[in-house]
């Protein structure tokens, strides 16, 4: 048999194939907690190589790893065995022309997503995906965690905005599935099963996304709350309100803006009350006939006559908006700086998240007196990232992260949730020729 | 072996099992153009009597047909072999409690589609599905097609809405995903597969349903438009002034106006214009402070100015609303008292709505000179019903129907569409223990 790393050569050309020392910036995942050293790092420039490196992988009996951004938590997009192959898409990047009467566009699977929003900019229209790290995740990624990211509860997650696909799966072949329609019942529901697949299934090269109308005006507001009830219970008051506005409703807990506040640079607090809660609120709407401001001031109003909301304030402009929202987005960030950390990303029903932070807090400070817990999320589908940080002083969790895992875990499913909200399952729950080890435990 | 019939009936009770002459009503679909009598209709009356009747029928080696509210267009709920035993979800209707601060609810699978609205009606909650067969169809049954209806384009199909499901899969276990959570990332998206899986996959017992705030107020208007192409434009201009209030979106056109004013009574058409094309137009709002009756009646007259509305009326009241939408609802009915028909449900880009009604005349006027076209649908989300009916005087299509269906089919797909939009493809395309004959062809 003949080398099957020089016949990837010649399949992928010189800029094709990577190893050695230039695959070492695809090796690890973000958080620096999986993936080995690969065979090598596959950059196809097209969906027919990609095709072909996937039969050639599959016939040398190599593992076929997946990666987009590598801005995965769950270390889905590296290799757990050194006989496998990265495929990056990142050479895949093209976006085609928005089909504006449809809403739709067909972009290649290595799009990063940031490119994708300013690409669509002077067509009014916008993809409605937003996460903290859409600098680097790219199409396929997304897809394959079925990302959700802050505006999810309005818009839907990766799963509710792919309109088709087209995959080569695990024995080569191309499924074409690249259709522009929201309804199509002709067979099994595949673009969804593929959302979420971690690779698994096969590797996504072109994607139609669904786009929306770029709003017209929007509106936002900080408010500072009591505590999680109070949060649970003027967000259902908003739904009603200003359902059809509401495109952001994050919440998060002082121990986060602290960790934040003390870390990250020129970041600022301007209201006057601290509180155990905050609620991000964000208002957009198509038309300019809407009176967005008093809509959100009035709902302002009641929470303050209903003691929800202490203190609050409207954002006064887009920059002013976008500081109140660097509040929530540099506390990943505050908090790696901060040291060791556990993440769990859980969801339960919106109506329960006041009862499990509670029921939470008093099982995390049983198994470690002291430790810092860091709850925020999206209030709106009841996400909750749910971060732990060490008790002031302390640089571990004395072993016990095991403890934390199980219990929140158990919490989760008891609350009627789910362990595994945006992020998968990847390789941190462990358990093929594609993407052995992620998502299902195999006996390959 | 014992007789498998002596069986069930001791699983599911005198009221749980029909033969002979009480199992006819089941027997037939909607349209009356499938089903051969069963060996009987089993009707559990919870999930363990789901679960026996599969698993006994698996053993008995006969086949297994879930049945909903039968309203289905395409033939899946009923028996293609003798040998088949029809699962009824009618008595299995049971409502939860809404949960209200998470906006979701529990639902046992035969649950009628119109039951469920009204017992949501004092709670302020909604669930947002409407279609013209929902004073029968039942929530398994919607399920299994992935229906879409008029609201779809706005608030998703039924896998939008579907939060969680209880299935007796094809072994006679029950899987448990009976979760109220929107983020669920923990392994596949089977609750997504399920939904229009048409019941090979497995018998859809409970499940919960997402809800949404009943609006405060509502807007309507009746349009008509010189062609299709207007149409598409000003839905166009609609989705981005008032998107996020656009909750009904419907083109009809003058062909099935006629047949339905023709055939029944209390029908009236109210303007003084008549035209080719109708756009049915409904916005929603839970804020009573956005002036919708302004933002439409500015609308019409912009549409009005650009010559792409010829004539047009706002509804004055929630029954005059409600006339405008029976032009388009009693169409169906219409239709069938005309005589013999075609149906089609196809979907295709909504930018391409325009394109694909113009090809498909000429296209089927080649077929057969003189049929009478009417299509209507969802102009949100490109979804077409292609009704046929046989050239004024004549009682058929001349034995033509493969021909039209072969040609539409055809268009769909070149047009980036597909040919099974809502209603899934049952046993109209031809081709297991699980519904065998469904959606996927078999070699059992
Ligand atoms: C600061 C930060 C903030 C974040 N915030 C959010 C958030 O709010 N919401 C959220 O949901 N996630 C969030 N994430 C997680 C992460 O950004 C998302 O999971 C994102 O979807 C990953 O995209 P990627 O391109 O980096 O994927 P990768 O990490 O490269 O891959 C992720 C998984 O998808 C597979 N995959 C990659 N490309 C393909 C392909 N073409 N075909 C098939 N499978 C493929 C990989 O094998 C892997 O299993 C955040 C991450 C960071 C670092
Ligand atoms: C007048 C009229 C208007 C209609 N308008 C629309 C419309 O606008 N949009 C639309 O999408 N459809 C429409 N339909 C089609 C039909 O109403 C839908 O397909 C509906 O979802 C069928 O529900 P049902 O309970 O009658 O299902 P059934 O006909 O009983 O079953 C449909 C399919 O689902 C399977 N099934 C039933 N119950 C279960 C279960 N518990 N678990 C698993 N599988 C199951 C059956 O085996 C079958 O394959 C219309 C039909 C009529 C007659």
């Amino acid at each position: 048999m003949t080398d099957p790393v020089l016949e990837l050569r010649a399949i992928l050309g010189p800029k094709g194939w990577l190893s050695g020392i230039d695959a070492e910036p695809y090796q690890r995942d973000w958080l620096n907690r999986y993936g080995v050293a690969p065979l090598g790092v596959a950059r196809p420039a097209n969906t027919a190589e990609v095709a072909a490196v996937v039969k050639l992988c599959r016939e040398a009996g190599l593992a076929v790893v997946p990666q987009g951004g590598n801005t995965g938590l769950c270390g889905g997009a590296v290799a757990e065995q050194p006989n496998a192959v990265i495929v990056s898409l990142s050479r895949m990047a093209a976006i085609g022309k928005p089909d504006l009467d449809s809403g739709s566009i067909v972009v290649e699977a290595g799009v990063v997503l940031a490119a994708l929003h300013e690409a669509l900019e002077p067509h009014g229209l916008m993809f409605p995906m937003h996460l903290g790290a859409e600098g680097s995740a790219r199409i396929g990624g997304l897809i394959g965690t079925n990302a959700g990211g802050s505006h999810a509860f309005r818009y839907g997650m990766m799963q509710d905005l792919v309109l088709g696909l087209e995959v080569v799966t695990p024995d080569g072949a191309v499924w074409d599935g690249l259709r522009a329609v929201q309804k199509d019942n002709a067979g099994y529901q595949l673009r969804k099963l593929y959302c979420g697949a971690e690779g698994t299934l096969g590797i996504v090269t072109r994607a139609v996304l669904r786009l929306y109308p770029t709003p017209r005006q929007q509106a936002g507001a900080l408010l500072v709350m009591p505590d999680f009830a109070a949060a649970v219970s003027f967000g259902a008051f908003l739904r009603g309100e200003a359902g059809e506005f509401l495109t952001g409703l994050e919440f998060f807990c002082d121990v986060g803006l602290e960790l934040a506040l003390r870390h990250v640079p020129d970041l600022a607090y301007q209201l006057e009350t601290r509180g155990d809660v905050y609620l991000l609120v964000e208002l957009a709407s198509g038309s300019a006939r809407v009176p967005l401001d008093d809509i959100l001031a009035s709902a302002l109003e009641w929470g303050m006559e209903q003691g929800l909301v202490l203190d609050g304030a409207l954002a006064t402009s887009g920059a002013h908006r976008a500081q109140f929202w660097r509040l929530r987005e540099e506390q990943p960030e505050g908090q790696r700086l901060e040291g060791e950390q556990l993440k769990h990303d859980i969801s339960v029903p919106p109506g329960a998240i006041a009862r499990f932070i509670e029921a939470g807090a008093r099982i995390c400070q049983d198994i470690l007196p002291g430790v810092r817990i860091n709850p925020f999320g999206h209030l709106g589908d009841g996400n909750i990232h749910y971060n732990l940080s060490p008790p002031e002083g302390r640089v571990d969790f004395d072993g016990k992260a095991g403890r934390f895992a199980e219990a929140l875990s158990a919490l989760a499913t008891q609350t009627g949730g789910s362990f595994a909200a945006e992020h998968g399952l990847g390789r941190a729950d462990p358990q093929g020729t594609m993407n052995p080890g992620v998502l299902v435990r195999s006996t390959l």
